[in-house]
């Protein structure tokens, strides 16, 4: 079960259930005070599956936010309040460290509560991603701020590495790719800590995009990795049991917003297959979730996955309730 | 050496030395591009007390970023960009995962040129600060934007819990307190990597600033806490046997800036207080740094400090560079 090359603290050789647990960046909210009532309303499910003997990492989305960001310190350079704008990686690093201090406080204010002794960390986390993925040549997530086609058009002139396009009518905006994650480069200091028993708030906002700089070192590049795909192969690096995606619904649908449309209790990596196919689930929406939940279960013999509402952790574990997708 | 009621890994028995680094936020630089640059600077003398068989954690200032990050939140809220500014707990949370990414990414570059085998971990921290603090009563610490008289006296007036002042003659300047850390909330992260083999970066900006909200957990507060103190508090809590303060100059000098300047290779902690009470050293510059060595040199026998440029840290541990306080 666990990968050979790493020292395995024996306290844990009885191997207690081990899960990531994703909260989609939206479940938060855009203000701070919003954040702070949202993660306070979220610990109680997730200190619940730690008194079930459960050992966690979290993870988080960051798309409202790193766009907030993006576009405040965008701006701040324009008015000349700050040197420069900061680019995407040191977008999600701040925001890793603000939802991460956010999402510790109130781990740590819910567990005191419920008298449950465990330490809560957040690591600042960098996902390596291949700089020859083809996400690279088909950008496809907007961040940023809208504007004309007149001034799009002069911005790739000036630095032919951007890609804008016009975003549904709306105005032109900037697309960065979405590659897929390689490693997860602070698994290690995620499974160490494990081990040693904390709660770990890890992997926020996909992770910071970085890719090998041909010196045994990384470097940072204008990307966006998806929270799934990144908590689902966080998941496999420190030998979790399950991988639990809390999202805004209950259960995955086929035919879903129709009056076809069939909640489903459970699906085999088989049918999550047969499904995308068919064209179900949607990109940037359910359908990064069900492929590395799906990932995730193949990746190896007596994992489980499951897809659920923010509040019910527990209970989809239990199989009562969200989607369990199964070998 | 030990705190009793701590948990010590056994391997690290026969003690290797401990020491925690403070970088001064000044020394950074103030663009993301500035920031890289100067932090691979100072990576190699950091990577050589570690080959040299320290474990090591470094902290880090945030004056300058801070105060940026503060501003662009502040004037985005006011352009609509974002729903809300980030209130200073947040604007240090934000610090610490941006510099903490530059940092660790820098580090482990430089450990692998060297192929120097160890993890870098960057950890959120909450610092806890007492509310009854007189600090709070007096905040001498100034932040974000300059304004009028008339504007700052609206905006104390809208909230009265704002103290803002004619800064330098400048303009209006909120300022807050600079409370004196009471806790280090993630100290057991620290010590449990730390004693993993890890090197850490903790406590950066000084510490997210936080109180006991009397239930158990911790509320953020406005304030700054001086980074020099946290670092020393730091310290002691995972028993560290070195505080090492790199800074802007090379060595602690009494009558600083004057024909009698007379730069000191070592002073003992009863020299520290006569210089102080004499008036030599700087509140906010130098003052901080010297008062928080003595008091991690004076919590325990043999601890030593050390205030010395950048790039001195292995010299000034061996006595040949910057200025060694001992007890």
């Amino acid at each position: 079960m666990n990968s050979p090359a790493r020292p395995r603290a024996e306290v844990n050789s009885p191997a207690r259930p081990r899960a990531v647990v994703a909260l989609g960046g939206n479940a938060l909210g855009e203000s701070p005070g919003e954040q702070l009532a949202n993660l306070r309303a979220a610990v109680p499910a997730l200190v619940g599956l730690v008194e079930r003997g459960y050992e966690i990492v979290l993870t988080h989305g960051n798309g409202p936010q790193v766009g907030l960001i993006n576009l405040a310190f965008e701006r701040a350079a324009e008015l000349g309040i700050t040197p420069a704008a900061l680019e995407l990686p040191e977008c999600t690093a701040v925001s890793q460290g603000y939802i991460g201090y956010h999402l510790q406080q109130s781990l740590q204010r819910e567990l005191h509560t419920r008298r449950v002794a465990r330490h809560v960390a957040t690591v600042v986390t960098q996902v390596e991603v291949d700089a020859g993925d083809p996400a690279f040549s088909t950008p496809t997530k907007p961040v940023g701020s809208f504007v004309s086609e007149v001034t799009a058009r002069k911005l790739m002139e000036a630095d032919p590495s951007l890609t804008m396009v016009n975003d549904s009518g709306r105005g032109w905006r900037r697309v960065v790719a979405s590659p897929k994650p390689r490693r997860i480069v602070e698994a290690d200091s995620v499974f160490g800590l494990l081990n040693s028993g904390f709660i770990v708030v890890a992997c926020g906002g996909g992770g910071v995009p970085v890719v090998d700089d041909g010196e045994g070192g990384h470097t940072g590049i204008p990307a966006v990795i998806d929270k799934d795909f990144a908590s689902a192969l966080l998941a496999e690096a420190v030998d979790a049991t399950a991988l639990i995606i809390l999202t805004t619904v209950d259960r995955v649908a086929i035919n879903f917003g129709t009056p076809e449309q069939i909640d489903l209790a459970e699906m085999t990596v088989a049918e999550v297959e047969r499904h995308t196919a068919d064209g179900h689930f949607a990109a940037g929406s359910m359908l990064p979730k069900v492929t590395a939940a799906a990932n995730f279960v193949r990746s190896a013999p007596g994992r489980t996955a499951v897809i659920c509402g923010l509040h019910q952790a527990a209970e989809a574990l239990a199989g009562t309730a969200g989607t369990m997708i199964r070998a």
